[in-house]
């Protein structure tokens, strides 16, 4: 199998592979996930600097790389320092999302929540969340109007549970002209931007969308593989200017500049409802306190991964729900800085 | 005592019963407790696989069994491997039923899982459990109408909560008319065949139906001692090509060709409000994710079992309540792969 | 200080105070705490049956004569062998009452629970309690009719949060005029008895009723002192063939037959609120599972005080409420079974 | 740097400050961080009598004069010895704050606890605190008349989510006319005041008014640095007859003696959304229990910042939400009483 390109001609089936120093770009895949099995990294002396500036834009997240990047608190830091969130979402039967998405969002750091709901979650919200205020949409049941005020929010992300009604597609487009911050963008957020593609052009810079495989295929398009899939995300975070997470087994997050991160924690049990709700909370709780947009990708994706993994690892994959991996945020946090 | 015929003539009472190899067919029903009392298997060193071909039909759930039956997560599977479940459920008054129905089913694995519920429902689920999508029903207080797009759910259980009204009966029967996959069917969900016996051959083949003995006999008639009872819930399944799961002490599985599974974990504190709803769920994801409806059944009843053991040893069978069980269901699936 | 008679005459402060064999009446109450201080016993060799059978009418709940008390679960035991309580309580406002009665009920092991609510609290009890089902007043915000079906429920308990209204009044007196088995009769409930005296003759023969002091006061009258107090409800129980249960430190339980147990368990954190309701909850619990009035009130205050003090031991006297107690009621049915 | 004025001229960035006995008055502000760093005390034998006779009017608040705050509670005390609490708060869209509030004013052991709320408050409420009693607004969305029957409460709270619409204005105004205990005011209860400030010589003596920064500015003015700023908040606090209490890293409690408290616990992870509600209700709390303004004040602040540092230490400071304090207030009174 060749490290880095696609081939179909040779291949072993395998279960266990072994790598000098650095993981191959075709562990990634799902696809080479037959011919790889599991693998590990063994070191042969070559100096870590060196590795990571060689010539490669392909970059896999260690847990070094994520202790360079999670910040300490000072003493006198104080509610306004860790700003103000705000995560657009839910539509009638679908409210759950906000509510993950917003919780996870206040456990990531951010120092006040707010959602921007239809009526019919109002209840909802304030039974499940008491510290996350709320601007109330003037519609019963879909996001259909921007939220006021929008200049009071340090971050927003908007996606999660929205549906894709023809008015929440127009509140959407109106959004993201509103808005001169990266934005964060999950779930039918992406599948409106999908249906409206000539608009991702008003996409703030440096955006950060979150599809899974089929959300990424709307967006992008079908690709032939695995490689191929990589090479299109990467051109078109280029193209837009902004971070595309391509959410799979090694979520990878292609930037602005070309350069790729795959992600090193996570596991199966969270292919579960409402993972990816508390994926795109966390980044909103990361850029509001004011991660740059790389950073709060490669902080985000790695520590829901891990805190999944202490959620599975505290029971088993198999009963693992989104919340398990909110309530395991604290202990990811704690994680790195051991 | 004979150990596969009832007898009334000749009985000892006993504290402790040794059998060899397996436990006899008469260990398993509440009328000869009394002359069993507690029990234990003693190897005599007959040959495994002989034990399992041997021509009895009668089967005893062990760990060994279950260790089978359970599959490990592949590394790059995704929510849609895990599939869309469904519960039709809930009434006026009785809206928990879903709740814990739905939460079981999530804990049980499932990679989404929507309920459809009557509109007095609504607030209720989305408060409950985040991680749940909802489709509605037209009518206020129950269950009236088919949910849309019945082709999106890999597996539907139906019955918790749902009461036993006029439309309510229709709207089931149409149900089971529309469906080609198994079913899960309990609670009221049965009492309504009861009442319908015609309509029991449009019963999915390989459907699941989980009565305790109350709902056992409206379904298959009065039965003059647990030996009978067996006899004709084993009939039934044959019969009518279904899984008949019959709720006691040692819960029996009767299965389409014929062959009976009995279980081997559970206890009395599980006798409280909700358990048997807390059963619907988790078989509803097992059979959401793949499992076939003997693996289902089987393995469905041994982990509600094992998850209430470990709950009642966390704390006392007096106090053990349904959720108490969803909450170690964790624990239950980790138990199983040590 | 004389051990069972009240004197005002001759008194030391004491910080300790030893007894022999088992306690003086005058430790149980409040009036004479400055004098006894804390208490221990000392064994003098008496011999046990004859401490019992002495000629007294007071009884120490120890928890020798619990454990007797404590029924174990057997293997074949089914829903319904624990009954079916019903709590009929809550108001506008207030309620909370209702969700801790009912959760302490099913938490005291009984097999099924319903609650009789205004409208006000249809959505809060299902979000709150999956496990319990409802039985809905006509009225939007207090108690005004009798349940329906009356004859479905095992045992029934009224009075958490239902104020005094004029309509919930006479509710109460139909309710007990139209029930044959003992009630279990609590807070407001108590008051309106306290209000309509001549209706005492209609309560049924060994109902229990748990009044605080004030509550006390109001039913059965102003009292000089602690002795005198004692004198008077050990006849209100007698003359009106009732359990009255006066919750104090040491909560007596005066019984029809003129006797009286006191209690051993609890602590000062339990006076908070809603502690009450959950007594009513559990005492509710153990007569729908077959108690009798006796064992269940016994038992009941026991179970309370002992799972009040474990909750206290885990966190703090200070910051202990109601619901900690219901949490740790199975640590507390574990600790008696030890 | 001087230990007790601000001077602008000599400065040396420090990691770690050394000083003898007591900390100094400098080391409380966040503008002298960087030149103070992180800080210890060393003993240089001096009399303890004497250094809290000392001429200074600041003291330090350690854990050694909590011990001697704290009340132990008595054996027959009863839930009317601890009081009854009341919170007025929230407003549409902001009724968590009164969740919090009243959820730690229950957790600092006040006997009842009541809210009074708007209409739209009303099953949020009553679905999260089962403990909490309801007096209801005549407004749907916010705070515009007094609660009926004032005099039943031993203390109240004002504040939390109230927001500053005119009518809560005239209701707040009118209820420091109306009450002659002291009261707790935070949040948009102090904003009010700050739009109303010749209405400040009604507030009742020893209130106790609990500003952030911005709130304090509004209230108090601009101030030129943090020795200024402490200078002002004393007078302000003599001036009023009140208690003032400035929520930053050393919250400072000015009094109205012309002393000043500084908190010696808490870590930046409590910079959270809802933080300051809950110091909110743990001062009603204590109030309504008996401690005196002064007591509330210091063993309040003391016992929030200790909850927040267990909390913290249980996960970590960055996924830290306001409830994480509320639920480790137990263990914070069980560490002051070991």
């Amino acid at each position: 199998m060749f490290a880095d390109t696609y081939s179909t001609s040779i291949k072993v089936n395998a279960d266990f592979t072994v790598s000098f120093e650095l993981p191959k770009l075709s562990f990634m895949f799902p696809q080479n996930y037959p011919y790889v099995g599991e693998w590990e990294t063994v070191s042969i002396g070559l100096n870590k600097k060196f590795i990571w500036k060689a010539s490669t834009n392909n970059y896999y997240i260690t847990k070094d790389l994520i202790k360079n990047v999670l910040r300490i608190r000072g003493k006198f830091d104080h509610k306004g320092t860790y700003g103000h969130g705000l995560i657009v979402g839910g539509s009638y039967g679908k409210m759950g999302a906000v509510i993950l998405a917003a919780q996870a969002c206040l456990r990531s750091g951010a120092g006040l929540v707010s959602v921007h709901i239809p009526k019919c979650g109002y209840e909802i919200l304030q039974t499940s969340l008491p510290e996350v205020m709320i601007s109330i949409d003037s519609s019963q049941e879909y996001f259909s109007f921007l939220p006021k005020n929008l200049g009071i929010y340090t971050a927003i992300a908007v996606g999660p549970g929205i549906d894709t009604k023809k008015q929440t597609q127009k509140a959407l487009l109106s959004l993201i002209k509103s808005v001169k911050n990266p934005l964060i963008i999950d779930a039918d957020g992406i599948n409106i931007l999908a249906n409206n593609k000539d608009q991702l052009k008003h996409l703030p810079e440096n955006s950060v969308l979150t599809p899974h495989p089929k959300e990424f295929e709307r967006l992008v398009g079908k690709t032939k593989n695995d490689f191929d899939r990589n090479n299109l995300q990467v051109a078109f975070a280029k193209k837009h200017k902004i971070f595309l997470i391509l959410k799979t087994a090694h979520t990878a997050i292609a930037c602005p500049d070309g350069t790729c991160y795959f992600n090193s924690t996570g596991n199966p049990g969270m292919a579960t409802a409402g993972s990816g709700d508390v994926l795109t909370g966390i980044l909103c709780g990361l850029l509001t306190q004011g991660y740059t947009p790389l950073e709060t990708s490669v902080l985000g994706v790695y520590l829901h991964g891990l805190a999944g993994d202490i959620a599975a690892n505290a029971d088993a994959e198999q009963s693992l729900i989104a919340s398990d991996i909110i309530e395991h945020l604290g202990e990811a946090f704690k994680e790195i800085e051991d």
